[in-house]
């Protein structure tokens, strides 16, 4: 009797463990489903899993929108991130910056470009070594990064060409403000001058002329052609510098409200001049796209999330290789909703 | 005795019954502890949550990858997929099914526009009623969608006319065989001979063909161009269809190897010709990069995971409004690694 028990009890324990094993199994084995290595169910990676950042000029408020996205994406992805940067505009101070940064092997690097060949070698390395590099802002398109996110600058001059047209109904003269040593700003005006040649017959390019990237020389140089040319009627700064600069020079000639101007970007300085009425508009760049699709694509490329195996049609080009992160166009009308909080 | 024995049995069930609870419990908070709406540490999604890729001529080949991409994404964000197709080249159809998938809300659409117009007043609406929705590989510019994944034609035409200028040492006679009604062999045609015009000073773009988008077309073109020119060096197809055609006429008349030949896309056909070395080189598009990133897309938008608030740069923009998905030259050394699998 006492043996039919204990062989009854041994089978309902027995029973039980073997239950218990089962559903651990079978959660064991969905719970490695979700591990990214096994083929993931869900996009999560590990806290440990370190991307990092890397700019110039670290200081700028230009910046934060971007580290704002990095950082989204990664809450978002169940990793973290870290921010280095040079601080100054100096291309060399930036490569050291960088080789730091690779040297503790990260999960990632996503990385601006102060010119577009100074870090080559840098970036290449890093790739070849299997770290997986993006670019965000300013591209470096002979390396090897795997993509660029970023304003398509081109489109960004044919953007303020056509609100410029809209806001001088379609006829007038007008100057441009520019950086010409820095491609981006070189792209802008040209965006901006074809369109103008294209679409516009009855708007004329007057000039364009050099504001060294600077308030003070944009301010020289919008001075110069208001006095030079008094019935222009329009000035585009590709820079937000420039746009500041544009307002010194009209209020200091008292020509506020009688020239059209439109600025770049979504510094306080230019924001508060569009607030004022004396830029009718400025062009606002997608900082945050920017931030967060690197890293979401870093993140690809760590976990091999990406198509480059055989009958691969990306083999060449694992990430798309160029993500436009748009323009938004800021008015007094929606200006309050730009300023940083 | 056998009360005893039988509350113990009890016993042991039970206690086998609330461990087997407590685990089911345990592992139920997990789950849900992806879930969005809490606030995600993974990007996740519901496997009830159904998007829909919407085409026209849905059982074209070319199709394949980009179905390959987005059922790919659907996998790693734990969601669900359906393909809803148009069968003929015909932009009513399109129309018609595109409102049959709006009509049943899903949670989102990924659309490819059989022309740039046809789909927008549907396209318009929905987003309106606050279904997201994406295109990829043939857009609608003027319509309300949140993105477009897809191939920059015109750089795929600046990629052709390198290639090409590689394959003739930088100095020869060409043509191009196009499609001059739709818009992206427009831009495939402009990039081309913008390219050769601005970097190649010693070719020249003798002829653009109509090769009516049909391989018998095509051939005709080709053929007429073959006999017109003897001296041509190279020939440029900005079409799958074009490149095949170009391929049956050097072979009739007994030109296989004497001409560079550069074709389009990765189907059979076209892919045979590069193998066996009638064409020289054919550029495939990043398929699988437009159907994953543009299932991301929509993902985001639909778990409001995107910066649209106040103090957001990317007000205009929730997603990024371009995404190019690359191109890539296959040539006799990669093209078996493009045949489908």
């Amino acid at each position: 009797m006492r043996a039919v028990r204990r062989s009854l009890l041994i089978g309902v324990y027995g029973l039980s463990i073997l239950l218990f094993l089962l559903f651990f199994w079978y959660y064991g084995l969905r719970g490695q489903n979700r591990d990214l290595e096994e083929g993931p169910v869900a996009l999560a990676g590990d806290i440990q899993e370190v991307y990092v950042m890397v700019m110039f000029q670290s200081e700028l408020d230009y910046w934060r929108g971007i580290m704002k996205g990095f950082e989204d994406a990664a809450m978002n992805l169940n990793v973290s991130v870290e921010f280095r940067g040079a601080t100054q505009y100096d291309a060399h101070e930036e490569v050291v910056v960088l080789e730091q940064v690779i040297a503790k092997k990260p999960a990632g690097i996503a990385v601006t470009a102060i010119n577009p060949e100074a870090l080559n070698a840098s970036i290449d390395k890093a790739v070849q070594e299997g770290i997986p590099i993006v670019l965000f802002d300013s591209g470096a398109p002979a390396s090897k990064a795997y993509a660029f996110y970023g304003t398509d600058n081109y489109k960004a001059g044919t953007v303020a060409a056509r609100e410029m047209a809209r806001l001088l109904g379609g006829k007038g003269e007008v100057a441009v403000i520019t950086q010409p040593t820095q491609l981006n700003h070189q792209e802008r005006t040209e965006g901006f001058r074809d369109t103008i040649a294209r679409e516009f017959p009855d708007i004329r390019v007057l000039e364009v002329a050099d504001g060294k990237g600077e308030i003070m020389g944009s301010r020289d140089a919008a001075r110069e052609i208001l006095l030079k040319y008094p019935d222009v009627d329009g000035l585009f700064a590709t820079q937000a510098n420039g746009g500041v600069g544009i307002g010194m020079a009209v209020k200091e000639l008292g020509l506020v409200g009688q020239k059209v101007i439109i600025g770049f970007d979504i510094d306080k300085g230019t924001l508060d001049l569009v607030k004022e009425g004396t830029i009718n508009a400025t062009l606002a760049q997608g900082t945050w796209n920017m931030g967060y699709w690197s890293l979401m694509g870093l993140f690809h490329l760590r976990h091999g999330l990406v198509e480059t195996g055989e009958g691969g049609s990306n083999t060449g080009h694992p990430l798309p290789p160029f993500v436009d992160t748009g323009i938004t166009i800021v008015t007094q009308q929606n200006v309050d909703q730009f300023y940083a909080k």
